[in-house]
């Protein structure tokens, strides 16, 4: 466990670092259809002993194609062998992996806290508007506040907001915009017109990958 | 294809609706070292036949616990049954499983688009106030904005966008704070201090689970 949470927690290490060393990744897959493929990736992990940091799963801006952001702690040499290991699965159009340089990346965090104490304390109302904090729900035995930010933004708010009855907290895993990234969109798109939706995919889009997904 | 995006775009059925009909369920699970579970997880549902919506595993405020949001359209039998099978992994300490009406839930989406647009288009400006959008990153080249908000919401900027030249766009997966919940914070760091983390995890907390996390 000590292991692991030094894992969880660990700042990223500095990009000059030599290529032996582990340091953040953040893994995007764009995916068709999920049911099995999740399984599949999440065996290559543990597989290798690999904790996964933090994995988000949501559809993209096209009907039937979803994205993966997985965020691990590891050698580059790792990565890359994982990288082209999640290429090979037949739902898989394209993955990338970025060290933390080479994208842009936020998660949301979420805060419930008694409405007594909001109501009461002047002091917790001056660290909202410190961290930036928006209220979701207010009812009149809880409040939600949500911020969005890096790891050390939304743990400030929530180390503030311990002592004063936090009830429950949740956050988002990582999503990532990569800097270098043109045209993603356009890419998609044009691939969903090319390939309408089908009931079976089989693995008739894998030549068509590079074409589609090139920077 | 066509039955999955159903699936993934489907609003949620009415709560009122009959126990046998689909409709979206957000299941919640706190568990320890994650390591080798995601896989297990993924592949209680892909043996099912079960499209994840979305998925999000994230650290939780207390070292070396994890919290999974998984979010799937299925009758609530079916929840059930998963649910009791994720709870019998030895690393899982509770799961709950929830309708929309048990939650407060957010997502939070990044848009990338050329500053150019940005920088040019009056109306541009007008659909980020409309929509709360912040900037999170703007260079000479490109800008990346975000919301936060649920699914139509979100959705809403997105298709306000993209005939202005988006360029990448990622969304997350789902978090959620249960309604009901009273001291899950309080009770995980309890439970952090009973038993201190370790280096290897077998099921010893298996007896202590309720105890924990009754809400």
């Amino acid at each position: 466990m000590k292991n692991q949470a030094s894992v969880l927690y660990a700042p990223a290490a500095d990009s000059s670092s030599a290529p032996h060393q582990k340091k953040e990744f953040t893994i995007s897959v764009f995916t068709e259809n999920q049911i099995g493929l999740l399984s599949r990736i999440a065996i290559m992990f543990s597989r290798r002993k690999i904790n996964v940091e933090s994995l988000n799963v949501s559809p993209t801006e096209i009907e039937g194609i979803s994205r993966f952001t997985i965020v691990i702690a590891e050698v580059e040499e790792v990565v890359s062998k994982l990288n082209r290991q999640i290429e090979k699965q037949v739902e898989v159009l394209k993955s990338y992996y970025n060290v933390n340089e080479d994208i842009v990346w936020q998660e949301l965090a979420m805060y419930k806290v008694p409405t007594s104490v909001i109501s009461e304390k002047a002091k917790v109302e001056r660290l909202l508007r410190e961290y930036g904090a928006q209220a979701v729900a207010i009812r009149s035995d809880y409040t939600v506040f949500e911020t969005v930010g890096h790891r050390e933004e939304t743990d400030g708010l929530l180390n503030a907001l311990a002592p004063y009855g936090l009830i429950e907290f949740v956050r988002s895993a990582r999503v990532a915009i990569i800097k270098d990234s043109e045209g993603f969109h356009a890419k998609l798109k044009e691939f969903e017109q090319h390939e309408p939706s089908q009931e079976v995919i089989e693995n008739e889009f894998l030549d068509k990958r590079d074409e589609v997904f090139t920077m």
